[in-house]
């Protein structure tokens, strides 16, 4: 496999390191050295992503770029960011880089495509922040979707806290309060739900492995891409 | 948290995404910002440790040292390495860092002090590679313990064959082989099994959590000495 790729994680820690499984799971290797070597940057102290676009924090881009910068000066060959909200600042990222930036909602997307090609509505759980940015919705309804997503009420009654669960390592009960989110989806229209926040696979476990064809994990479909590129 | 951790990783490149949700799960942390930043080199074309120790393929020695090389121009404040054969050239690569390089091996040994605080024999599972070498023997018996280990006949009928499954993808296999692997240790003495390989893990998840105390996994060692080093 040649050249590295970077990766732009931390946000959260466990959601890099689920991004990092599946882009072993994924890849059709053998042994260690067919896999696509990485560079990573975590630095999970960056400031929350929501916070800032809700306007009660400070600002993510500067720690986002300082991670841009060392990527590729560290020489990597395309660099990916596991973290949905964090590509609020896509455009600013991604013109800092001198080697390509995946986007997760576009690989996201396309999955849609791939594993539902007769679906009109597509659910969306995201954090709050990214639901606000709209990153989905345009991308989505650029593409001939119908979208829905929590109400603001189901935001702060159901989404956010599981969020805040998984980032606290409460797995178990995460899950419970994302399959009521995710039905109430399904009732609303959804043929499938974008799980568009890399934490959220992750407390979604045991829902995904039972219908995988209801939902797209972007954490997965980032790896895919990732894949696909490293591969042509 | 201050100061990033350096990973030397990519050896195999699922036992570093293991290592980073260990060290995720075992940190007493309630939001992104409380983890251990890192940056990770996963070179997963570093050539196969085993092959070069036991004089079939070229040495990791320079994708090594070039890996400890970035991670010390990154300002990294500490460097852990989840594999334990790359441990074989753990004095080189301490030489080579300005800072310090944790030991996976004497970080598991102290693991086996607090879990079965009584034991007096050891069973170690390691690649072929990491056996030759020593190190896990050598460490343990300065300790005061008895160490049992595979046969060479039983490195290569089970204990080889399951780590490459484990490097294809191929878990659920696996996992019979180790638990054949560990009965035989279990049966020859062992009180307290090392599994001083970081793919081994993987494969043993049922059994790691049927019965934890008999075992020793040797990246939750290396994410629990990076944490207390962190905290401190």
């Amino acid at each position: 496999m040649d050249g590295f790729l970077g990766v732009l994680g931390g946000m959260g820690p466990l959601a890099t390191a689920d991004f990092l499984g599946k882009l072993v799971e994924n890849s059709p290797a053998l042994v260690d050295q067919d896999h696509v070597p990485v560079i990573v940057y975590g630095d999970c102290t960056t400031p929350d992503r929501t916070a800032s676009i809700v306007g009660t924090g400070p600002s993510p881009l500067p720690k986002l770029l300082a991670g841009i910068t060392l990527l590729n000066q560290a020489g990597v060959k395309a660099i990916c960011i596991p973290c949905n909200s964090a590509h609020c600042w896509y455009d600013e990222l991604s013109a800092a880089s001198s080697v390509p930036v995946f986007h997760i909602v576009k690989a996201s997307a396309e999955q849609v495509r791939k594993k539902q090609p007769d679906a009109k509505t597509v659910g969306v759980l995201s954090t709050f922040g990214t639901h606000q940015m709209g990153i989905y919705r345009d991308t989505l309804a650029a593409m001939g979707y119908a979208v829905v997503a929590p109400s603001e009420d189901e935001f702060h009654t159901l989404v956010s806290p599981a969020i805040a669960m998984i980032k606290a390592n409460r797995l178990d009960e995460a899950e419970d309060v994302f399959r009521e989110a995710a039905s109430r989806l399904r009732a609303r229209g959804a043929e499938i739900i974008i799980l568009g926040c890399t934490e959220i696979p992750i407390g979604m476990r045991r829902q995904y492995r039972e219908t995988p064809a209801l939902f797209v994990d972007s954490n997965d479909a980032l790896a895919l891409a990732v894949i696909d590129f490293f591969a042509a």
